[in-house]
């Protein structure tokens, strides 16, 4: 069926006049997750993952991905014409050195400029150029021949009102205003979902575990254009939003709109994140001013009425957490139990909570060697019984009105060993020495992140993904600015300033391939703490609330002062859960918030 | 005579035609100290400072230093029509708004382009155009009216050999030859003179306290031209460069070469470094590669032999050090002693050890408030006694054949406060931490910093300095790129990664102003520690060995690992300093190095 798929798009390929097509994963947003209609790359090759990109010659097609999706792509396009690049491998050529390879003078590429970012597009077309070849960033072929596409996601809107949010939708609008005059700019262009949502007060449910809306945002001053599916809006919405200037336009016609803009206009937008036919359609004369979204850092610094409602959302999501905690120690091995059951066991915990709006990711239930898989996420094919011994990562969260939730626990299900036992309590004296780090204002993520590495690096272990995350209200789990890493690179600055209100995992994790992993992960809030004559000095506060497994912590490997931040978290913990638990519930707390 | 000297001034610059003249304090080479020859601004505003910039117009002459000097600046500039504009302070302009605000349509700005970054030029070209005006780079006003200007330096040069520098000079040039082919550079041009001395192994000694020798240098696959005074080479020194294809020309000849560069060469230079009058004489159409020079990563990560000598250098130093310390803390109060005689007093015991070639810059005895001086430096008229009583922070450092040192020890005269004795730790903590580092290949200053300033921070306190820089080998004191600090500016990226052979100094502090200052700086060089299947772990030795004032430690604030890192270095302090000492100082260091 693949193979009919990719001769159906050569054909249309020949018509258009096109030598090569280019299928990347992204959606028209740049959203890190991307919904049915957008799956051009798995239509076309069959592979499922998060992250690749195919490319289809008129007598090759490719499929390149990463270390994580190796096994699985390989199993996934078996059978196929389509052949797997691994991305990294020695020998194996980048997609722009298969294409310098492989394409011959005057060659034309093409692929949906919407699905491409404005960067990306800017380097292809160099590379054609030195080809004297060309790009055509305003196809869409896949489409052409995907006679059954899913429809667009149209999920009802809904309003989030101040209660929620501490921010009224006209106040937003007027601090991105203000930032526009500040900048000159006549146009702000946002296309970034979350943000949009952020700004709008509106959530939808347009994209899996994210409730965001489909749509592009133009504002100048005077107006504000939602380029939407106005189906989905209910009228009461509708209404609020044009009382605020909001108007709601039909999805596509950003395009038109962009095309259109007066020449001597300044527009504001983030090239980063805007994709690549858009920014094309700006006529030329149009002076774009490319910076950072200014929806990003304001969505960042979450309101005090946001932070207060997190605190609460956390406590919710903590009682769920701790009572799953309680139930897998206390059957398992008792009763039958796989990662995708206490999955679907910890779903019906949160569900119980009031406001409780699904979950803020694919729960990523992990038991033995599985929890060394960096995003493993149980499918039928792959789920395992958990059996009375050895650990289990259950990182996991939800999306309240109150807020979004991510928090992992390394669970010791039964006997493990003191290698375990070791490695679990560097991870935890990383994630506490973390959250106790007080600062200078100014501080970024990189000043930061040896405090959670600093414990496995004097072990000589360390582990492969960064140590923190912003995280949305009620929105996406994964947020920027806000990061903790010890490395820059091309894409990742790093060196955002922790601002007050401003939400970050702290996550810093150990894994042993096909043996077992261990994470710690709390979202920090960061506060002010005093102000001297050096200046102002601020700190982080535990928002998740659920306990660390004492049964794997070795007290004799911290520091007095790692096992009183220990202790402190603990009993906070207990105060906090304790009157949200039945009995039986409340007393294993106890315990498992004793003090070491 | 200062107001004499202005009125000479103007009158050249009326007969030339320029309307502003800018005197910075920089020679020719971006040295951060300067010599006699170079000292314009000071004759023109009388001001002796290591910072500042005068400015005189037809009718005003300005002189902008910083927060360091505003005391020293003032009584200096008394009496003449000098204005001090306080740099940093509420309302006072910049430079750059002052000649934005007070030169008139199609006015001439006049400086000398050889003490001007080619950046700044840039800038004030700019500021220049849009006033319809001009610049001109190629004068020296102030050298036109200085009768008795004194001579250019030109010490002695002689050879570092192999011994001391474990890298031939031949070895060294083959080394940059090969970076200028990798970058397709004809013609690489370098005039920092520690590079120069650096890679040509010799050293001079024309810039106080900087072994240097007065050059410019320029090079090609084929030979290499040194633009110096020939006198100040002996004739063996001459034929052993000429051996290497190290041709003599005359010290001013290189405006002359710069000028004669074929228009179809490539030229590497870092044009931070190279000043704007060279830079603007390249003829127009010769490709120019601007980056940082290969030498300065070359001279900072030191050889085996180098790292070999300077443990030598530094035992050596902590001998004198410590007799110091031994000789201070046996007399004070019963001698008279102030901090210009103990300055000589341990001159006097460094000048006893082999090899000693003089203070690496000039000695920072300060006592009480005088340590909370930032760049403190006696002089008879701030000269005071040292009494029996209170902190006296001594930053000091000399050259040896075998490297060159830089260390800050903080002694107990006396009777300290409590508060005194909890920042004396607090600070020891950071120093101690700091060294003790473990982490990954590819780490920064800016990953590291938080070690030493984390006790600090914890009590709400700082210090507003970096917290160590790379260190010359018998070179500069003050040498790139490696350093500590926890925030990037925009002339300090802070993030080079460290090198197995990079010395860097440890040097937290703490100051009350009017009251004390704390500081404990030791060297440290990078080693390799484990490699381990995350990659290869880094890690520091200590290589200034000298006790810290245990009278100042109070043990309970400090943990387990700290006093365990404390003791294990006064351990190694004993066993490498004690046989080098008479008896009575060996056993008050047996004392001294005590474990606690």
């Amino acid at each position: 069926m693949i193979d009919e798929r990719i001769e159906a798009l050569r054909a249309r390929m020949a018509e258009i006049g096109v030598d090569a097509y280019l299928v990347p994963t992204d959606d028209f947003h740049g959203s890190e997750y991307v919904g049915e209609y957008f799956k051009c790359r798995q239509f076309i090759t069959g592979f499922t993952g998060s992250a690749g990109t195919a490319v289809i010659t008129r007598d090759m097609a490719g499929l390149w991905t990463d270390g994580r999706y190796f096994i699985q792509a390989a199993e996934q396009i078996a059978g196929s014409q389509v052949q797997l690049f691994k991305m990294g491998e020695p020998g194996v050529p980048t997609i722009h050195e298969f294409l310098k390879q492989n394409l011959g003078e005057g060659a034309c590429l093409g692929f949906d400029g919407r699905t491409v970012s404005d960067g990306e597009a800017g380097e292809l077309s160099e590379l054609m150029e030195e080809k004297h070849g060309s790009i055509r960033g305003d196809l869409d072929l896949v489409g052409d021949i995907w006679t059954d596409r899913p429809a667009l996601p149209s999920e009802q809107v809904f309003e989030l009102d101040e209660q929620w949010t501490g921010e009224s939708r006209a106040v937003r609008i007027e601090r991105v205003r203000a930032f526009m005059k500040e900048r000159g700019a006549d146009i702000f262009l946002l296309t970034s979902l979350d943000d949009i949502a952020w700004m709008l007060n509106i959530r939808g449910g347009d994209i899996h575990c994210c409730p965001v809306v489909l749509s592009y945002l133009a504002m100048s001053q005077n107006d504000v254009m939602l380029f939407t599916n106005e189906k989905a809006y209910p009228d009461e919405v509708k209404r609020a939003l044009l009382a605020d200037g909001v108007h709601l336009k039909t999805y596509d016609l950003i395009y038109a709109y962009a095309s259109g803009i007066p020449s001597w206009y300044k527009v504001l937008l983030c090239k980063r994140k805007v994709n690549s036919l858009l920014t094309s359609l700006i006529p030329e004369g149009v002076t774009v001013l490319d910076e950072e979204n200014p929806t990003t850092i304001f969505k960042a610094v979450k309101t005090p009425r946001e932070v207060e409602n997190e605190r609460t959302a956390h406590i919710k999501d903590g009682v769920a957490l701790t009572k799953f905690i309680y139930w897998l120690k206390k059957n398992v091995g008792k009763i039958p139990m796989t990662e995708i059951s206490a999955g679907e066991k910890l779903y019906a915990l949160r569900s119980e909570q009031e406001h409780f709006m699904g979950n803020s990711f694919d729960a990523i239930i992990s038991y033995g060697p599985h929890a060394a898989i960096n995003h493993y996420s149980a499918t039928p094919e792959t789920d395992i019984p958990i059996e009375a011994k050895g650990l289990l990562l259950a990182d996991t969260g939800g999306h309240y009105l109150e807020g979004t939730t991510d928090v992992t626990r390394t669970i010791v299900m039964g006997p493990v060993s003191d290698e375990q036992k070791q490695c679990f309590t560097a991870v935890l004296r990383g994630t506490l020495n973390l959250a106790a780090a007080k600062f200078r204002y100014g501080a970024t993520g990189l000043n930061l992140d040896y405090l959670a590495r600093g414990p496995l690096w004097e072990m000589g272990k360390d582990f492969n993904h960064g140590t923190g995350h912003g995280v949305g209200y009620f929105l996406n789990v994964h947020e920027g600015p806000n990061s903790f890493h010890w490395k820059k690179t091309a894409t990742r600055r790093a060196d955002t300033v922790f601002e007050e209100g401003m939400i970050t995992s702290d996550e810093p994790g150990y894994y042993v391939e096909g043996a077992y992993g261990i994470r710690h992960e709390n979202l920090l809030v960061c506060v002010k703490d005093e102000e001297s004559e050096f200046g102002q000095f601020m700190r982080f506060e535990h928002l998740t609330m659920a306990p660390f497994d004492l049964d794997a912590v070795v007290p004799e490997q911290m520091t007095g002062r790692e096992r009183a931040l220990l202790n402190a978290y603990h009993q906070d913990v207990y105060e906090k859960i304790a009157p949200h638990l039945e009995e039986e519930e409340r007393l294993w707390l106890r315990e498992a918030t004793r003090a070491i």
